[in-house]
């Protein structure tokens, strides 16, 4: 296996109501790309949510009680703690200006998802896709090829972030190495690579932070179609040793 | 940036005392690959364990009262418990069989990265390379290319394994956005991208676990030489929100 992932260059800036699917096949024709049997797109949750319009401008959030106490205690202007709160089905941990909570989704992250960076006009923050796989089918449908939506997220215990997946489309979530043996024979019982997100974490590399490349394209990658979730890489609280 | 990531194929069984360094190139020959400027090689822990002679044989371990009693709570082999205190600068969790560690390098991983699989004989393991940072700057000074040593961990609140780095030479361990701006002219503060662990967990796409394919070339990453360290990887005990 020879893989490679390739920057998506020139897409234009989504915003909501634009049809992100088009916009994604311009960028590959322009990138001098052209999807074929079995290649992935990786594409950055950022755009998938301008492009539904999962954008909220601060201006408009009445802070609650416990917003503008949270805001106090994080520093965090109380309006986004309000958006935050909305997005949560539960705060984590909260520490200094951190605030570490699970989404509606179960995904566990930084102020749930909601971002400031790459958002029209300075108090408008984006949230994540209400449904994440069901964007990712939407582009897989549409282009015909694999789809992964990434995030970029902070991990315990070390410094620095690394792209994550936060929907799924036809790629499995996993690469199964079980009832295969190792080199001596010995089963590998415990080899469940998370492939979806080493992916993910792959294509963050090439997709740029500052520059209109929201999408990456992944070649080289065997996989069989499956019915993709990303219900199957989160693991559930109660047998979580860390939550 | 267009990123390559190629296995090493063709490596042969490694064992003590061999040299890896040559066992890699011919790998790489093999393969039909040739290092270039700005290449990397991504080294699985369990080659480099393997030619530095971090085995153990379980039947020459004498477990103390503490591993028996583990062994009892955990179901493990009370020698294995040992092996894997000896390896540990403390428990961070214990449930059911599962038992989290804090290295002594400070990797906070499933049993101190203590491994039964790929080993000669049942009844031995593999140890983490004692300095990995050490191997692989030997191994970047012999091959002549950045070198990230990788293992396959389990993450916090995901289901399936994930290959990380344990070990850097010359490569960064980040690809900093700091400074930089997003499309709307704002800072993107947060954006330190922990590079080498994404490298290290598109390298483990490629690097099979069953095969004899140790390594995966890693060519397109753009990165300047530095003087690397996983240390500037691992987040401080003390301000880390899950420990």
């Amino acid at each position: 296996m020879n893989l490679q992932i390739v920057p998506v260059h020139h897409v234009p800036e989504i915003a909501a109501g634009m049809n992100l699917a088009e916009c994604l096949r311009d960028g590959l024709k322009a990138s001098g790309l052209e999807l074929a049997d079995r290649d992935i797109l990786a594409v950055t949750q950022k755009v998938i949510s301008k492009a539904e319009g999962r954008i909220v401008r601060l201006a408009g959030i009445e802070p609650s009680a416990r917003s503008v106490s949270m805001g106090r205690q994080t520093g965090k202007d109380p309006r986004l703690i309000e958006v935050i709160l909305r997005e949560s089905r539960r705060i984590v941990r909260i520490r200094g200006p951190i605030l570490i909570c699970e989404t509606h989704h179960g995904f566990i992250c930084a102020n749930a998802g909601v971002d400031q960076s790459n958002v029209d006009g300075s108090d408008s923050v984006t949230l994540l896709p209400k449904d994440p796989d069901g964007s990712a089918r939407e582009l897989a449908r549409i282009l015909g090829c694999g789809i992964i939506v990434t995030d970029t997220f902070g991990r315990v215990w070390r410094e620095g972030l690394i792209d994550t997946a936060v929907g799924i489309a036809r790629v499995p979530a996993f690469m199964d190495f079980r009832g295969k043996t190792d080199t001596q024979g010995r089963p590998l019982q415990a080899t469940i690579l998370a492939s979806a997100d080493a992916l993910a974490a792959a294509a963050g590399l090439v997709m740029g932070k500052t520059a209109r490349t929201p999408a990456a394209l992944i070649r080289g990658f065997p996989w069989e179609e499956t019915n993709s979730s990303m219900a199957a890489l989160l693991r559930a609280p109660e047998s979580d040793l860390f939550l």
